[in-house]
């Protein structure tokens, strides 16, 4: 156990590697320092509570918000981080590692007792707290920024039952967001986690990737990149018809599951592996989640088929079946592997999805949205592109007056 | 030259071939056969006329349609498939290859002569002169299908302006149409048509794709998987991160020039290879449109510049700079090398754009649409997904009842 | 049909344009035409005769030898460039596209009867006639040059029972040669082949590759480079195990059968598909062979399980299997599909291949070889390959002196 | 800092998830147990000591061996494992972590004081040791084994020198070594260390790997997988000219270092990155090393020309330049990235390797072999490969009678 001053040391020293690698967010944060767009404003947040995300807090703060932050996930804390970001002025920080689900609600209370104007999510529980328990702040809030596929979905079946009383922006949606972090990110982080988790071998196994949206996307295309054989499971068509295409195959978990040495499911539903797959499974399968909550693998299904559980090796928990003795590997209790059994996302990824959390909240701070799910304005969009790419040194093209022209003239033919 | 009857043989044959590999339409023309929804509809086409068309127009021919045809591009008709669909009963093809300009449009006269019901365009020449020549046949038209991306914009721009008098359907953006046919189909068309035109390798060359669109995406995936180094241009910043995040070299053209081997084009626009780019270039540079028109690469640009012009293989202009000497190398003239250079998209690529044709000439028939332009229904596109599954042999999962409800359920938390 | 003249124009560009793209040969004829090094000797070649190939003979002619060639595959031969090489000073042709198994041997013997100094061999052919019908020429040959791995094969069998009478250079072995020609140039125009033949989608399909050898590795990774899922069969169990590492499923050929929808052989070896197979095939499968001789899928047992063959496009025939119905198709009549139904190798490839043959050539003409199979001395490869990387513009890295010094020095440890 | 049991019961959990995961060594661990091949024999052994490595000790002791083990690297000892090993009856391990050189060699000598029969090494530090100071023990030797490329070339050129006396096996130059451990291990595992390490995005990023052998074309084909552009530099043409042909960009380091993000050394020699390339590097570059020895990368000459060096994160040292003030990032103090910031090797990758080590070994003490250094036996290669084979479920081809007659007969023909 380390002490506090040595967490602090810790967390200090990540944020500042984590700040060097998100210049995109690092000019915006001087541009809130120098105007202060959000002065007076109280932020609550529910995110991973990690480097990348005190970068934007800190950005927050910078431009003259006063922010409460947990975690959005028990396992994904970093306590280091969380004891420097507790440090600094106008930022109270009440995430923990390892938190029982009594303290990880107790401490999204503690977040919203500070009367916010605006929300950040990361799977929406703030919002359903708000809407739920908490319905005397909504009248002062003037909007919220949601970070995930998931939390969006949840949102939208909110907005469709009429349930939803504020202003919402779908951070998730906005190109420099979800093409980079859930492709990019994931694709890279979830094996970053699974290999330093399990030290075995990617290529030459068979990985099953359960849904192809972009996070799913972004492992399979990893894998076959580390050597894989990949295996797609989809409910969607379309979806199911690129994986093949893209040269994985595709087949029904009930199929995927007799062959798979590796399983990565990433569909933001539950029972995407559920009781009936995992007596098919080979001895040693190992089962990794890279969806937002841990319900796409059905532990309590696993847990009844069991005759005993350990633990085998750091975040690996092994599942002995009952009458086969098939052992089954779930890495990570099942939650998002790459932040509960590794560092989370690349800096240089969340510099722009967190820009686009940056932008958006002085966009709702600066605008009056009506209640509902809104788009990132595409001008902030752009504006993280450039920006990243001035960062990465790369220049593009601009259309000449000539292609411009051409581009709106619908008599040029043949 | 080929008698009539043996281009009928060869063309007859083709058209057997590709209908072999067309299982999705296949399918929807034993419908047809048996339903007849198309009874005594005029449908006027002007589509590259090679053997997967042809299959396309037989299955409306089968739906109880009258057709016309022609090319939708001097160089992609092949005389033998030409002359092999001219032969069947409902079916006049006036399409030629290798006419000229006015031949070209007469062509599109001739089909327009049947007084349509329906057209059917690859880049929107014909209901470009049903405006501006044939009003008079305007008000019996129910609607149009356009195949190809530039129709689109073409068409946007008319309705934009208020010009646009009839109801289109955008079949290029069904999903199963551009994920497809614009991405794998052309990703491999295009290096089909450079590879047995040049007879050069592609690993170890530098590639330069212009624009990063679903055409130059795919034909970037697959000079990668051929083993070269590729080099993207584009003007939008986010197609340039999503490039580079690829693992591509992202640039200006004019940075590029210097240093590709082969180029393709594929943006849609005019210029993208242009004056001051050829004497930049390495003498033997290979040039390659992928793009609709042959407006991609500036060939009276190139042409000013040079001293001498001579054919050195089939297909492959080499053109000879003032000055330098260097040799520039221009395939099909500039126009799409995988259809002028090669026998254009791969069967069952074609077989799903062409079933959106098929259900998307149905849908214009049986529903009165407004003018305008239309989304092809999310139904023909899911229907034409599992269709093919189904003809590839892949199963996909299904929702189970737990999993419907848990998608609209947003109490669901952490 | 081409009068002959036509065929010498057409062969004549065709040769122009593989000696603007074969550099490294182009360096080597300069020296052969200053320094005259084959002057007086007599060569006797059997390789494809196409382009490329032609651009070697000329070469040779420039170093001052007389030379005779045929084909080394009855369905290989490009006529127009027969055509002009035969017009040449120096040079004798005798090869024939299509010929007769009876014309094929018939040109060997022609082409022996020229008195060779030096034989040029891809796949023994020559070699094997002289050590059976013609040993009265052996007494003056001072060497031949060996192209492909199934010939060295030939002859470390004939060495091995003690039956070469000649020396031979294993062209084949060099690095230069094997690791460029037999993996990038067949991994290219194999697929080259069978794209343009069949003009079907190679991405999501199924591709069972015979053999993990060079060529086997080089179709394999093009075949994933095109979106395919691969299969691999092999007899090898490292080389297998390689093919599971980079991704590949590996199964025996009676499992693969029923799976794949186009199979590439590639072993040098007979049978690779046989008769127990084709039965387990879906109906539809193609099937083409990379390997030197047309053994490796047994077409004659595919006719005895078969109630009718027929063309269905050029170069593919269609067997309908006795009971079943089922339809297979054979490219290229199971010869060489590069060869056969395209253009062969890149011609940058077959640079280096040749570049090896000429410099072989010279090396035989100045050393007296004993009897026995011989390296190319690592001299000229190192050559090839600085020659080729100046060509292409790349500079590499020099050892310092220190770093001479490291290398011989085992004492400098941890 | 963990207690010693705590430290026993981590290694332990280790050694039990590496054992489950190395099949091929449980195979001939069971073998050994039967039937003790190596009773009474003494093993000196330096290699990196974690969990790999202990299953492979524990098999030699299971063989009947007395082992004393010492790490061979300062950074690459896990202290649990180490504590594991030292723990089981008739092992004595003498490896810390990060100890300093004067530790590093008393442990050698304390391994050599069993005075072994057979030594183990990685990099040749216990012969060298032997032929240098410990002359004394050298009689008794029956032979060594060799793990790693670098230690094979100091062996080589001591049996140049004709300073080698005994005999050794070459065990990294088996095919089941050096084609898997190197390639697909060094690959996986080098960029394991690099993203836990960095917590940085690999796609995107210009990475540049120094030399093409096996660990350099692992660890570019696993950069290219994961998103990165990827130069590479060499001194040797023809790999250069297959890193060009795999789609790598192949230009000298005094270029590469202007352009590259991360940098990743694997030649086996040293200063591959030294004085000159640091100014012209991009401030921010990270720099590792994937080589055997901690000289690839020169430090002496970087701190040279820095003016301060810090700590930024976990195995991460900040060289700031004199004047220009860029940043320098090196992993792991230059030292082997994959096992000095991370696990190691794969176990699966070790299961081969150390397969050949323990097979190895026995071979050694079943044979008298004479003084230098020997091949692994094509036996041992050839039975390792099918073990693994069948580990993994993956059946392959056996020659047919006829095929094997094929192969012979050199008289069939085209």
């Amino acid at each position: 156990m380390l002490s506090n001053k040595e967490l602090l040391e810790s967390g200090t020293q990540k944020m500042e590697w984590a700040k060097n690698h998100m210049p995109v967010l690092e000019q915006i944060r001087q541009e809130f320092a120098a105007k202060k767009p959000l002065k007076g404003k109280k932020i609550a947040m529910a995110l991973h509570v990690e480097a990348k995300t005190a970068v934007l807090v800190e950005t927050l703060a910078a431009g003259g918000a006063t922010v409460a932050i947990t975690g959005c996930n028990p396992l994904s804390t970093q306590d280091d981080v969380a004891q420097a970001l507790g440090n600094l002025p106008g930022i109270s920080c009440f995430a923990k590692y390892d938190c029982s689900t009594s303290e990880y609600y107790e401490a999204i209370d503690q977040v919203l007792d500070i009367a916010p104007d605006i929300t950040i999510d990361d799977g929406a529980d703030l919002i359903f707290k708000l809407h739920k328990e908490r319905r005397d702040l909504l009248p002062k809030i003037v909007g919220g920024c949601e970070e995930t596929t998931t939390g969006i979905h949840r949102l939208l079946a909110m907005e469709k039952e009429g349930a939803l009383e504020m202003a919402v922006l779908a951070v998730n949606d906005a190109q420099t967001k979800f093409l980079f972090d859930n492709r990019y990110g994931t694709g890279q982080s979830a094996w970053d986690g699974i290999m330093r988790t399990t030290n075995l071998l990617v290529a030459g196994k068979t990985v099953v990737v359960g849904g192809y949206g972009w996070c799913g996307r972004g492992i399979a295309m990893r894998a076959a990149g580390l050597g894989a054989e990949v295996v797609v499971t989809e409910i969607n068509p379309v979806r199911a018809l690129e994986a093949r295409m893209d040269g994985c195959r595709v087949m029904p978990m009930a199929d995927a599951a007799k062959i798979g040495d590796i399983f990565v499911t990433t569909t933001g539903n539950c029972d995407v592996i559920s009781g009936a797959h995992f007596p098919l499974m080979k001895s040693g399968a190992i089962l990794a989640n890279a969806g937002h909550f841990n319900v796409e693998i059905d532990l309590p299904g696993l847990e009844k088929l069991s005759s005993g559980v350990k633990t085998v090796r750091k975040n690996i928990r092994e599942y002995t079946l009952n009458g086969s003795g098939k052992k089954i590997n779930v890495l990570a209790e099942g939650r998002l592997v790459n932040l509960a059994a590794g560092d989370g996302h690349p800096a240089e990824v969340m510099d722009m999805s967190f820009a686009n959390q940056a932008l958006g909240v002085r966009y709702i701070a600066e605008n009056k949205l009506k209640h509902g799910v809104h788009k990132v304005p595409a001008e902030i969009d752009e504006r993280i592109a450039l920006l990243k790419l001035r960062s990465m040194d790369v220049e593009i093209d601009r259309l000449s007056d000539k292609q411009k022209c051409y581009t709106d003239d619908w008599e040029a033919g043949t």
